[in-house]
């Protein structure tokens, strides 16, 4: 028997997800049929916090509800083919469909290092009974190198030294989260990480990791060594585009999927969202391989809304990672460009610093500093992008810099902002560093 | 002898220093003076807070250093007079200026409540000796009335039931925080304030206070009588309109001396900022008389900065109320627009709301059910208000909506908006409530 769906979702993470609720709210009279490979899904940003944070890797399940009771269906199956217009699966059943959007995610980058082949080398992976094993294994072991110093590693790291662990975290290049934070951000994690007992190694790569079967110690190019129960690898992911190579969509091996701005490929009728698609940098279109559970979100929402006609336009192109973490007990987040992205892309820039503290007066209990760091661009003045080291409202402020790239917010404007102000809540509103930091970006370019 | 200055501003609140500060940034080389009455300041928002929060009064000050580090020069002294471009102070002394910007702030409301000049009854006002002796007094009372349940009464409430006080609440309008907050939202404080001990009356005034010399009770105006040792009137603020009625500027008796959108008076040369300004609301056009000590900020580095030329022109107009407070352990917003001013407003709004958690997965220690309501206009798209009840994150999420309503985002443009998530600091993308309220909101309007 053949089925027929108006539209099929291949991935349930939130790019699929949402590709899937909005499709559904957008065309309520469509067949929307989600297909999945695993049984259970992972809400991927809290996989680090299942290591000691979460009790049990099921307390980071990603509900079927919202699909239920969206009238989605949910298939766990493996499409293997796509031919015209049927998908096929791994039973051989064919179903057939209007629009496709492609949601299959990414996988961790295998870096090439020698002995991964060894037992006791860990993934970040999606997938629930390879993180119980890997949670057992973390129980089990003393001393875990981390290869990997980006928002996984650091987050991985703080996650084990709560447990008590000897972390070693390595990051190749020279400061930790180089690809979205300038160095003394980094330097700031690095610090807090030491404090806590973590040996924190940068500017040098894993060599090799050593043992018999089992894993006994890793080797840095300058020959040092560590020992090692466990390693966890987390040097980022790779767009999986196993089923894209069967279907002939245009592809960039190295970024994903290539899509136009509404998420369709180069086959008609089929879409992707998520980690398997290039991402347009939103200043210079090149493509990147940005993967956020939030832009794929962005994307899913869009697609969904778009499958049979223009309804929802955009009015940013481009995606801009909004990224944001907690080590120890401060928050980093960060928008758009870093001071060292402006100057590899040949940006005259001007950057704005503001510190303060986020409760007025400081003497109110619970106050944290706040570091903010804006770039602007020096001639067109609008905002490019934002970095923040503070307490826990650094998630959602790290937001209202992020809507201010996106409306393309000048300083001027950010200088006329009206902002409210909460001594419980917020800086003071004479210290509000969004403003601030604008200001004191304005001065470095103001002459009468 | 003759003093002259380019600048002087009088006041020294939250419009005064920055209007000195944004003054001394864009004109280095002119002389700035900042005359004030007070010898020291207060942080006016967090007076409520010297009540329990802040160990003494004296924790709340606002520090006299950015003046001095900007070269700004202070005096204490009283204006008594202005005549041409010379100010007349208490002393006798003249001040030759080029241009003034007048602060001079609000002064408590008085209710006409019939035995108001009884010992026992205090305001909540900006200074710091007043403010000790209420401090004093406090200590000292067993029972507490307040007059007045918008923000000031609320928070100062909540003071007095940590300090295990009994503590009636009086507001005459039908629900708490009723010209910020809808209904819904006033009850919220309600049922936080009624668990934690307080008595809460609302739909009632005052009708009178008795006692001899000192307060006793005071009755409503159904005759029911509570016992008072001290009673805490915060019943607003009026601008404080004395010096701008010697000067002839245009005032509005109600709402304040009238501005343009630059702050500029009608008295050549001179401008006003802060609380003795009427404001234009961001919609009609209409005065009203928001006093916020963001707004006065906001103006004061619009004014500061376009002394003698127009530098830093405004993309928004009119004032925009951004309010936010925490009441127990529960924080509440709001910017712009309640669905009670849509409605008397004559606005044809939509609703959408929204209710998560703010971590991901909720299972995380520390996350606080979020509950939002945004107001769209339903044909306009724009997004004109937006009301939260949550956790501390509040504060900066009323903040990134008062970015969307100023910058005029429309619904598709919010649904289309990138934002970054992270397990220990915001909801999950998904569930990220700005988004999901407002997709709330077009499935009311939207029909295939």
């Amino acid at each position: 028997m053949k089925r027929k769906y108006s539209v099929v979702i291949i991935g349930g993470g939130p790019g699929g997800v949402t590709a899937a609720l909005s499709a559904r709210n957008t065309y309520p009279d469509k067949q929307v049929l989600l297909i999945r490979k695993e049984k259970i899904t992972l809400i991927p940003c809290g996989i680090p916090y299942v290591l000691h944070s979460l009790e049990k890797v099921e307390d980071d399940i990603l509900p079927d509800k919202p699909l239920e009771n969206n009238n989605v269906d949910l298939e766990v199956n493996e499409v293997i083919d796509i031919k015209g217009n049927f998908i096929e699966l791994r039973n051989g059943e064919q179903i057939e469909y209007e629009r496709l959007i492609l949601a299959v995610g990414s996988k961790p980058f295998v870096p090439p290092i020698a002995g991964m082949d060894k037992d006791g080398i860990y993934f970040i992976k999606k997938d629930i009974d390879y993180l119980k094993e890997l949670k057992d294994r973390v129980e089990q072991s003393e001393n875990i190198v981390i290869i990997g110093g980006g928002f996984i590693g650091v987050e991985v790291a703080d996650e084990l030294l709560k447990k008590g662990k000897n972390v070693v975290i390595v990051e190749m290049l020279s400061s930790l989260l180089p690809f979205s934070m300038d160095p003394e951000f980094g330097n700031m994690v690095r610090e807090i990480l030491e404090e806590r007992g973590a040996k924190v190694i940068t500017g040098i790569g894993v060599k090799e990791i050593l043992g018999g079967r089992k894993v006994e110690f890793i080797t840095l190019h300058d020959d040092t060594k560590y020992p090692a129960d466990l390693v966890i690898v987390a040097t980022g992911y790779r767009p999986n585009l196993d089923l894209a190579k069967k279907i002939g969509v245009k592809i960039d091996p190295r970024f994903g999927i290539i899509t136009d701005e509404y998420m369709k490929t180069s086959v008609d009728g089929i879409l992707a969202v998520g980690d398997c698609v290039a991402k347009r940098h939103f200043l210079t279109g090149e493509y990147s391989k940005l993967m956020l559970a939030s832009s794929a979100m962005a994307q899913g929402r869009l697609a969904g809304s778009n499958l049979f006609e223009f309804k929802v336009i955009k009015e940013f192109a481009g995606t801009l990672g909004t990224f944001s973490t907690k080590i120890g007990d401060t928050a980093f987040a960060s928008v758009g460009v870093t001071e060292t992205q402006a100057k590899s892309l040949g940006i005259d820039y001007i950057v704005g610093i503001n510190e303060t503290v986020d409760r007025h007066p400081g003497k109110l209990h619970g106050a944290s500093k706040i570091y903010m760091k804006l770039i602007f661009s020096k001639y067109s003045h609008l905002l490019l992008g934002a970095q923040i080291k503070g307490g826990d409202s650094v998630g959602e402020l790290i937001n209202m810099l992020s809507v201010m790239i996106q409306k393309k917010m000048t300083d001027i404007e950010i200088d006329t902002l009206q902002i409210g102000t909460h001594p419980l809540l917020t800086p003071s509103p004479i210290a509000y560093p969004v403003i601030n930091a604008t200001v004191n970006a304005i001065m470095k370019w103001y002459k009468r």
